[in-house]
């Protein structure tokens, strides 16, 4: 009897698995839908799909703004994909800036793991929300807004950063505006800058134009 | 210290970008998914595919309702594909008309562009909501519900329409009922017309059984 | 004029035709998305894509708990796809259970057909909601929650079982803890069971470790 | 140590009480929103928000269609609010119609109790699906589309009829045209109907105008 | 018999009808949810609910960027609340301008009216998408990235954008940037820019600190 | 001229501002809603609700299970409301144990900040996903599944969990089986335990009946 039902059990495991999306590990190499990238067979899985060890090493700072954003989006961590999550390790180096920039598709949630950390956010409203954040601090920037961290303390920092998106997109400024070829006369256009300000930018940025 | 942090914001972008889904243009060749066609590669897109000028010349309204309706939905207009959003051209003649119809899909956001519309629709409730449109007004038309727009005015009329949908559909109810096989007996039993007027709108409509 | 007309409509319907999901007939071949599988091209569907027969028979309730759920989900029937519904037959013979269980991803609604059946479910705040069911009564089981069904009747018993979900899985706890190889030393430790009876009911339920 | 236990659990329920939404039985006296109803406190809320008894009797069918639709959405069974599901009960005499209709706000899947119904729908494409179904049977009505259901047999016919939304609509054509105030000429002028086809259908249905 | 028949279908409107939700129009006296606001009583409502006359009239452009926009969103238009849909009317006098700016909660459909616009947007990739647009052109912007139109013509022009939300946001970002209280020294951190073109640009545009 | 233009400007964005819902922070004074809570006023909020200093402090792992988790959903940290996000902070002493559990709303992605700890799942199809993680390693729980952590290691841990939901909900299952008044009976039918043991783990845990 016993045998009896781990068979009809089995059947009915067998008869609902197929139609069962537990999770949808992203295939990277088929063509991406509006929901996400086509799953990998579930049955070729295994625990690694869901594990992800590249945040584990701090992002090189050396540069220009001196901080590293690290991102576990669903091109680098497929297992996210059609989960509604992700994460990314932001380290930012003594005077490290992470400078004013958007995330389209998804809202932000930092925790500080280390240092001393100012971010800000500014709303639709044109209201600017800013603070000094510590060890353990925990602050939201809602989808779409734009929002800046600043390291504000003597030594290195380091924060976590959540997504309510397995990609949320990043959309820095100043690189949208400078860092490509649109024509220096569109961005004097469309912003208040004048066209020297825009062309030493686009060389300090790598536009041209 | 300039290149090398263009080289690392670079490596920022490079590393973030396959799991950016800012948009996804419709692969209209591969099989439509819930969420909407695959996308395109997003590295061999241009501005052209977010660009349609098939809505820039009026509809031929030489036929019995005297009225075109010029999609650009996402079979026309890929762009839209998985961005909730869509739009068409409605040219209506002198006495043109759009006969009761649903979009199963989406709300309807009309705007009169020329002439005089007058527009209805009918609720879950049975209650109607009709009015004469002029140049300029705006009237909604939500998801689902029985809906019309009639040239109601002097010369051509010219509005467009835009939905909550990418793919909304159009289900004109003469049509559904009249213009295909469906038995007559099946549409005297689950209407209230009898079977003369049935085979007559057959007729005219184009239906057969 | 006549014939005009319909050319025209003719070519409205082509036109919008493709653009239009009203529904997404799944092509089981392909790999399922986080919206759910791709679509069967819609002109070779035919209503034997939306009907299904497969709830017409009693399970086979010669078994362990004396019952059997008979599953109408994507799997089974691929014309739920991408609806947002589904439905399954829920046989219990006389002395039948349903184990506690969870569906991952919908909520169910539950009607009884014939017989008598002690239903519950308990909420994250730790309240049981359980009680005894009559035929046309309905029961809720919001999604994710914990629930069981109990034949507590005197003869068959049947239901139907709605989800709000094409494939709202089904994690039967006894089997996720008992019947796989999760090793018995985290079995203990992460329930409040001893070893013994970890093992007793590994045996019962076909699991190892 | 047992009981630091459970007041330390305890403390973990009641901080994360107040947050969780595992269900939100609608407060039918606060204003509906886009989401559904307001919920009424959980704790207040038993067994009995959960079960709905009003589907355990037949509809009464004695009047011109020769059959009934008794609902348990969101307006008659509070619990399904939010949980994207509900469902009703279809009683169909012999020579029973539910006429041509639609439901704006879900999918609808039908399941065969008793008798014999033929049921069928029409795609935005035009196309027919219909089909005789026999006890057992299910059907797929996909969002938004006009479908009917025939009791096709020689005794009564009973089917529960689920939907993907806690309030899908239901719009009955003929009612929508016939038995409300729009005036005979727009009635004329939107559908291909003569006069007097549609008063005389307004003085069967209960219109005017 | 007929009456018979209208009774039990007004029994079954008037039962249906409390659980319809075919559309909600705003309250906008009581507070915002995360879907919307809160309804209006259906049963007081009238088509003036479902048309607004607001976009009939040129907004004044007399002003630094020569341009106007005039919103239909739910704080203008009660009407599209939750209906996953708005318009906008925007006017370009010769020479008129719409800086860049993002719309966090919508995506962006533009029709050209009359005129000729250059618009353009750029991805998270950095990817500039521009184009010269004529009368009866459509572009679009997909959610949350940076835009802008120009009247590249020599008249003025007409365009009507429609969102895919109710309540899209508008973020522009020179405002976003200079036209606040944010401190001079966070701008210039957060930024590629000096602080005299900062506090210039807060000057102009009505910033402090 | 200057003035004119902040004018217009401020009028454009008095205008927008009341439609636009860039967040809606919870009002936990009035009813929850299937979306979330209604919105604090906008003009009322601070930076201080969208910042929380709840996390910052190890909880009280002087218990049973040598565990704590201090959450930041909507009940204590109301920024989260409608965004789709939401995070807690994991504290495992020496030999500390989550047990068995499901969040019934939302998926989840695990950083360990500190220490050494084995976590796992259980698929529908009752696989066993489980690993060993260490510093900086993330791991996903996909929405609904049974999972665990344990302090593997030979000091204390610490992680953060996120989650795709800012109430997502916590169902432990030996708390729900066995803390309540759910009768033994039941509990012995409906799990493969004897009563013994369910009276046994009903005395450690608190229940009753």
């Amino acid at each position: 009897m016993m045998i009896q039902s781990v068979v009809v059990f089995s059947f009915l495991f067998v008869a609902a698995y197929a139609s069962v999306q537990d999770f949808c590990v992203a295939d990277l190499s088929l063509p991406d839908t509006p929901s996400g990238f086509p799953c990998k067979d579930a049955k070729k899985l295994s625990v690694a799909d869901f594990v992800y060890s590249g945040l584990g090493a701090a992002g090189n700072t050396t540069n220009l703004i001196k901080a590293a954003v690290t991102p576990a989006f669903t091109a680098q961590f497929p297992g996210v994909n059609g989960l509604g999550i992700s994460i990314a390790r932001l380290d930012l180096a003594v005077g490290g800036v992470i400078p004013f920039h958007t995330h389209p598709g998804g809202s932000e949630l930092l925790v500080v793991i280390q240092g001393t950390i100012c971010a800000g956010f500014i709303s639709s409203a044109n209201t600017v929300y800013f603070k000094t954040l510590n060890k353990g601090d925990i602050m939201l920037f809602p989808q779409g807004l734009l929002h800046f961290q600043i390291n504000s303390g003597k030594g290195p920092a380091l924060a976590f950063v959540s997504f309510s998106s397995p990609s949320p997109g990043l959309q820095i400024t100043d690189f949208a505006l400078f860092a490509n070829n649109l024509p220096t006369e569109l961005v004097v256009a469309t912003t208040f800058l004048d066209a020297a300000t825009v062309k030493k930018l686009k060389g300090v940025l790598g536009g041209s134009g």
